[in-house]
């Protein structure tokens, strides 16, 4: 007596990706409801099981849906956007962009756009790490794919959190909302040791280890962030991240680019997964991956498109075939992760990677129902041959593309048939994307003739701290900060002298807070009165916010550091500013430590615009609003030990007081 | 008042690659016959001509077809048949399959199925280097491609030509038939330098310099081929060539892996073309070319699929992207081969390379009307951004998919329209395609178990000599050898002394001359008798083919060296022979110049079966039957001076005699 089940696939390649790595020549999937019931023979299953669905897939390949290991699917809005250029540059071109557009709508046709690229590549499980996570959840869910969703947490404003706390009650909000639904796997997403505080990174790994999910972030991309790890923290990213009790959670390392064998170790015995990511690397110019060597060591791979904007596109047969070439070039060795190895780590070692290898990756009895059907009849894929059993392996990996997709089932539901899209309403989210990126495009017109633009072109930028407190209050004289120095409450670390000369350049006459670029010569005196060293840098001072706090201000500036290598004309003549202001001071800064807090005191004199008396600047550098609250307070204990009053504060920034300064007089024309 | 044209391509943004790199972003192509009348903006095109036929190409890039700069389109019947191995292996598998497949008929069928998947993928021009080059244009000439199509000419037999003064005639045919043809270019295809001999070389270029027609040739591919250069050459391949004229010639010189700043000055002077073969060098492991550095001295660089059996497959949407990719990751800089460039090489760059950049590549008034158009719709390649002029070759570059290639013109014939192939029958390529596979994975499992298979799982192999002339004379005394020693008709070279213990293991009892393994260990030994040095290897001896001079015998028998790192016994269980053999001699050899040919000359006892006297062996190599006579003639000469005829000679190899010295007794059982 036969057994009903839903669907029945007959007749193709099945290729189970099972321990055994069994292949069926002429063999049949049976499905019930979001299950694999039985895998086999054509004959035999079609004996064993009546289906309400019999499906011919003659001349196919049935095969495990394609596990995406890495990928930030809004950006696929993005797509094209800024190609070719550095990273510091691309992320440059990218920040504002995010900043001005991402919020849950655009997540969410990002999300039908690339969801709808995925499933025509054959991929039925994915892992993201973005924005408003919450709103790509529900796209994804009701689409049908199956996801592993992190909520990006960092310390910088992000579009969906002002601070890494407001990120993270989000995040945890997120999972509570998520946890247990059976498409969706919630995740907490620090973005990378870099972008995160230490505070940070131990926060993250407690939430995802008290709600036992997955932690997805960045590791060990770019040669710069792994020297960068040495010279900071003196260890490689992985063990910092191990101190930091990243390696305690179900870990998902996306890149893993620049590590080596001890680190390799750590993330197995952590029994993390690593998502490879070749195009990204190479367009990139990350490097590559040592992917064979992790595999040999038994680490869980799996294999990632990461966002359309450095991609660009999700297409999960190109980057299998990509692992597979650049393992072997990069290891001098044709033989190095062959075809089947490849299908593995695109399919089952992905599932394993993402912490979801009990539920996909693989054709197996119990399993969800998560299969994509190839057509093997492109002419690009002529002939085949049967005298090796990998050889299906090999036409999957070198020759097959992912347009030869035709069927997607993800959880026993059918996403794709025959071509056709059944989920996503692909036109309707093609016109839309065509509706954003023209906004975007005026965006970035509009921005073209804009210092920063121009600041980006030029060099490249690089993103400073954004959040400040402080306090500044002018003196007559030194003796109540000498005093202040001299009390046994705080340990001064670094003394340093120098006199700095800013130029500003004005943008907007009209608008005093509008951004403005500081180009700023340093000259470094030593305790002869002796010049040691000049460093020219320039800074585009974005829009501000601040915050007023009972004792000091908060600053919220978006800053962005680019090196100054061309003279003061060069940078006058091309950014051609409305005007400029020249504001020269005399510096000493004491770095301190007060109650094991970081400050920076700054004793300052204007030269030019010539200003009487001094100025004292207490400021500390600062990531979250409760750290600001307590920071102002020390502030303000540190003013009293001083004898000042937080009344006597000046809110102004130099610039601002020197232009008051300049007021009677004309302003430089530029 | 409005000229007519025959086709007006229309409402594309059309992508000119011409000097200065014009985008249309509504324009048109206007063709007449087949040739472009004129490229612009829609409206002004609609306003000057009116075209018989009005295709709409809203949504789409109109762009020159890709030119494919290498390839070798008839193994496409051999895609997939020997993947993830090392080249040695690879070659191995491939060399005998070749041998008993490829006919007319077989490279025939093998350019259908190639240029419907080229076509596929918007090529309209390649460049080919393989056996029965002939039938490969009539089939080319039909289907209506461009091609440059070399004429393959090596040492070894092939396929087409047992020596290679027949290819070299083969070729010179070849050349007078087609020189001239609108499609078909010809060309002298030397395989590479060191499948050649210093004459075979000159020869080419004599040949490719006699009708002014290009010289297409692999050059540096492997790290190892550029060191065995400088090793036997004491110079770099392309040193090497330019010595032997070769660069004189139109050069299309393929893969250039390994070279140096030298050797791309060397070709830019020679006006030479590179093609770059991404996929290929990745799979194969050979290593990632200098491209961007080629490109900086001005060299003429096109990309090339390779053929399928190595890549697999001729997209060159995907090779394009690939050449971007990894000259990014390979110079550390993700600006490197940005998409416009890359897009360049693909085609005009490409077009330079085959020496066909007057005719096609770009879009331009005059030029042959060589057009590919892709559909720009597909969701993978959403959204697009306008902001920056070189958004189009981002979109080609890195989300296209050779998918969207929608209509192909080819020297103004339609070869694709919507997709449907006009000038291949693609399903009936498709179904001989398959009856061919069937018949490879027949030879390939019948060979399974042979000592060759056998041997090539065991540790890959190298190919020897083919060629060799050879007398041998049974000597009582070693007193006429000394005296021609001593004679200063000859200069000696070299020479050694050392004992080979042989161990021959036979397959058949019945023929006597079929396959035969020997397992040799070489002693060396020194003046003072001490063995100085071992050496053990491998030798497949293949089915032989002698031919009778009238001073010697020339054996023209395939021979498969392989390390042998392994002991006697593992041989012997591994490749379980029929029967075996011992052949144990002492050998004293002389390297000899004789009227400045290079002669080898044994003096050999057989110790093991036991033989009284002596053995003199006269060898040579070569590589042409004219050679072969005239060292027959100087071999007899050489006898003469030793006062001995040539009917003395013993006409049987050692194993031979060793075989029928031990006929009374019984053989060794395996």
């Amino acid at each position: 007596m036969t057994k009903k089940v839903d669907i029945l696939l007959r007749g193709g390649t099945v290729v189970t990706m099972n321990g055994k790595y069994e292949v069926f020549e002429d063999g049949a999937v049976a499905i019930r409801d979001d299950t694999i019931v039985a895998v086999g023979p054509t004959d035999e299953m079609a004996e064993a099981y009546s289906a309400a669905e019999e499906i011919d897939c003659a001349d196919t390949v049935i095969m495990p849906g394609f596990v995406n290991a890495h990928t930030h699917v809004p950006m696929t809005l993005m797509r094209g956007l800024n190609d070719d250029l550095r990273l510091d540059v691309w992320l440059g071109y990218l920040m504002p962009v995010e900043r001005q557009f991402v919020t849950p709508e655009f997540v969410k046709l990002g999300t039908r756009v690339a969801c709808a690229e995925m499933i025509r590549s054959g991929i039925t499980s994915f892992a993201d790490m973005f924005y408003y996570e919450e709103a790509i959840a529900e796209q994804v869910a009701e689409i049908g794919m199956r996801a592993l969703l992190g909520q990006t947490i960092l310390v910088f404003p992000a579009p969906d959190a002002e601070t890494f706390e407001d990120a993270l009650l989000l995040c945890r909000r997120f999972i509570e909302h998520w946890n247990g639904h059976p498409l969706i796997q919630p995740a907490v997403a620090p973005h990378a040791w870099y972008t995160a505080t230490p505070e940070l990174l131990l926060a993250c790994a407690d939430l995802a280890r008290a709600f036992s999910v997955p932690l997805h972030t960045h590791v060990s991309e770019t040669k710069l962030e792994a020297e960068n790890s040495v010279a900071q923290n003196h260890m490689s990213v992985v063990t910092w991240l191990e101190q930091h009790g990243i390696l305690d959670t179900k870990l998902l390392a996306a890149h893993c680019v620049h590590i080596d064998e001890e680190d390799m170790f750590s993330l197995r015995r952590a029994g993390a997964g690593v998502a490879h990511c070749p195009s990204s690397n190479l367009k990139l110019a990350s490097g590559i991956a040592p992917i064979p060597q992790m595999l040999k060591l038994g680490l869980n791979v799996g294999v990632g498109t990461d966002g359309t904007a450095s991609n660009n596109d999700l297409d999960m047969v190109e980057e299998t075939r990509l692992a597979s070439f650049i393992a072997k070039v990069s290891t001098q060795n044709p033989t190095a992760l062959p075809a089947r190895q490849a299908v593995e780590i695109a399919t089952i070692g992905g599932a394993r990677a993402i912490h979801m290898g009990d539920v996909t990756g693989s054709l197996e009895p119990g399993k969800r129902a998560d299969i994509a059907v190839l057509d093997m009849t492109g002419i690009h894929n002529q002939p085949h041959f049967h005298n090796h059993p990998d050889a299906v392996y090999s036409r999957i990996v070198y020759s097959s593309k992912s347009s030869d997709v035709t069927h997607v089932i993800c959880n026993g539901r059918w996403l794709m048939r025959d071509r056709e899209l059944l989920t996503v309403d692909e036109s309707a989210a093609r016109l839309d994307a065509i509706e954003v990126a023209k906004a975007i495009d005026a965006f970035v017109i509009r921005r073209e003739s804009s210092p920063y633009n121009k600041l980006v072109l030029l060099s490249g930028v690089q993103r400073q701290e954004s959040f400040e407190v402080q306090v500044k209050v002018p003196l007559e004289d030194d003796s109540a900060l000498r005093m202040l120095l001299e009390s046994d409450a705080l340990t001064i670390t670094r003394y340093a002298h120098y006199r700095q000369y800013d130029h500003y350049f004005l943008f907007d006459n009209d608008d005093p807070d509008s951004d403005r670029l500081r180009y700023r010569e340093d000259e470094f005196i030593d305790e002869n009165g002796d010049v040691t060293q000049v460093r020219t840098r320039l800074t585009l001072i974005g829009e501000g916010d601040r915050e007023e706090f009972p004792n000091a201000v908060m600053l919220t500036r978006s800053r962005w550091l680019a090196a100054a290598d061309r003279s003061l004309r060069f940078y006058q003549e091309y950014f051609a500013p409305a005007r400029e202001l020249r504001v020269h001071k005399d510096r000493q800064r004491w770095h301190v430590l007060y109650k094991a807090t970081d400050f920076a005191i700054n004793l300052d004199q204007v030269l030019e615009p010539s200003l009487p008396g001094y100025f004292l600047e207490i400021k500390a550098r600062t990531w979250s609003r409760s750290d600001a609250e307590r920071k102002t307070s020390l502030i303000a204990e540190l003013l009293t030990h001083c004898g000042l009053e937080v009344d006597l504060a000046d809110r102004r920034e130099y610039a601002e007081i020197a232009l008051s300064a300049n007021k009677d007089k004309r302003a430089v024309p530029a």
